[in-house]
């Protein structure tokens, strides 16, 4: 029933442009590497998983341009196509799980003749799309039952459908206790600069009919007082090896206000979202985008000229404040260090 | 140095229009109370104390358009001019107070002529706006010594020159630790959904040569937990009798953050925003404001039409996160209840 928001047709990607959203609903079509990078790094498509599925096409977009007699000759091409969609985005990990995914699957087919090969590629981001969306459905389950009827669940950012080739991980769980006939209601903070909850995580919520209250990033804290809490459920950039947790501006601050105020915080996201690499949070990379998102309001200034900002795009989230984290093979708490491992390592 | 944001010449109230700052600097001009009511009711002037000095001249507008022989007859009158000015905004104790002052300057010179006691009364709004200032010089050199030389000092909404009759409450610490030779750098939350922060603040500290950062209001606790905080310090809205303080929405967030991060977290208002009639914060009127703030900015439309919004315009910190309360009496921490009573009742 939920939106996607990556399309593969005829050859071509169509992805919704989520810059436009909720006022416009836009359809960008892609065939070039090139504009897939472009659009990663201009936030037509944003969120974790779906940024690793629109790169997934873009790599195999890159592939289907590249003369080569044989792998040994298409490899380091490929190398390079896939480095510059690397470069548009450091935080989300998913964004480099697939194409180390992709490169993966080119090497292991490096049998095939060059047009087989291409053809293969298009194939695996095709599957890492369809997985993804399969996986959310596995995860909205596994983190369903944590969430109580009649809840009222705050989120941060948008971790939907909009976030994913189709459901959702936080937004996930959210419809997975809906499907299972909780009546859930969730507050979703506006989450600036950007503003995804405001424009996306409100919009695809409305469609579905799960109910929404609309607050600003620093309306939570004072709810959460008032009793009108509780619990919070968001996704993830990326999780290092201990359960530290880089997501969205103001998770971190949402976190601390849930352990304040005794509510359980939940972390959902697909074992891709897991870096075994980075020991702990403050290895995670964390980006820092442009200050016009904070000054300015489309083309309305918000801000005196010349003002010095600050707009990092990410935080991270300590394990200590991690109530459980969510995935599609189980949900992991306590020892996250051992727990990630197995679900990494895929010992059920 | 510092911007007078309401000026009283030639029989007109003028104040700067705080809606268009900081894009225009336009300065409306006021001879009629009704107009002043709704002026504080639209933000035109806002900020607890400059409600009360606008208020105080809305009382001295209405005064002279009562037709009334003797005070018996012009008492009932000027109460019912005092009720419209007090039903324009409930949570800033300073709009009751400064009426309360003006309603009891009337009552102590009811044996003046009509006239005499309709030029009392402006004169009492002069003096309400006169002291405010140089109260807030005063608490700001008692506040002053408490931020350490090289402080980067996060402050909420705007606490400034503009939300007072001039130099600010928790600006005005700041001006004055400048002014004590002291480097500080301050560090605004742009202050959703009315941008207080990125308009009013930014703008008046970079007129005074004082250098800020502007950042979202989410991403304070990412910069505390990386170090690049040293202290905060908010004005106030109301301070009930046992410390706990009504002020902008999200204040109590950062006072949970600066508990979090062991950083001391300073209140700095004037004995006028103090309402020993309410015993602790839960008894706090908080107003909500109108949705179009939170999903519109200006004419642009940045939520799905319809969404179900929540809009508190204020919160409530408990005395237990604030390390100090600011006023131009002296400083006060620990047993709220006593110092509070102590500061108000004038024993020093």
């Amino acid at each position: 029933m939920s939106i996607k928001p990556i399309l593969y047709e005829n050859n071509v990607l169509k992805m919704i442009d989520q810059r436009l959203l909720p006022v416009e609903e836009v359809w960008l079509e892609y065939t070039d590497y090139r504009a897939v990078a472009e659009a990663i790094k201009t936030m037509v498509v944003r969120g974790a998983p779906a940024i690793g599925v629109a790169a997934a096409f873009g790599a195999a977009f890159g592939a289907r341009e590249i003369v080569a007699a044989d792998y040994d000759a298409f490899a380091p091409e490929f190398e390079k196509v896939c480095a510059l969609l690397a470069a548009t985005r450091p935080t989300a990990v998913n964004l480099f799980w697939a194409l180390d995914r992709m490169k993966r699957c080119a090497k292991a087919h490096r049998a095939l003749s060059p047009s087989g090969l291409k053809a293969r590629l298009v194939g695996e981001a095709m599957e890492i799309a369809a997985e993804d969306e399969r996986l959310n459905r596995t995860l909205g389950k596994n983190g369903a039952t944590l969430i109580p009827d009649g809840a009222r669940v705050l989120t941060h950012c948008n971790a939907g459908a909009l976030a994913t080739a189709g459901y959702g991980t936080a937004l996930g769980v959210i419809r997975a206790a809906v499907e299972a006939g909780k009546k859930v209601a969730v507050l979703a903070d506006e989450t600036r600069p950007w503003l995804q909850g405001a424009r996306l995580t409100a919009w695809e919520l409305m469609k579905d009919g799960i109910p929404v209250t609309l607050i600003c990033d620093n309306m939570a804290g004072h709810l959460m007082s008032k009793g009108e809490i509780d619990c919070v459920i968001v996704g993830a950039d990326r999780i290092a090896a201990n359960g530290d947790t880089a997501n969205k501006i103001g998770t971190y601050t949402v976190a601390i206000l849930a352990r304040e105020h005794g509510l359980p915080f939940y972390v959902a996201a697909p074992i891709s979202t897991i870096d075994l690499a980075i020991p702990d949070g403050s290895h995670i990379p964390i980006e820092e985008r442009d200050r016009r998102e904070v000054t300015h309001s489309g083309e309305r200034q918000l801000a005196p000229e010349g003002v010095t900002v600050r707009n990092p795009a990410f935080d991270v989230t300590p394990a200590r404040l991690i109530t459980a984290i969510i995935t599609e093979r189980g949900v992991v708490s306590g020892d996250y260090r051992a727990e990630l491992l197995r679900l990494v390592s895929g010992k059920e």
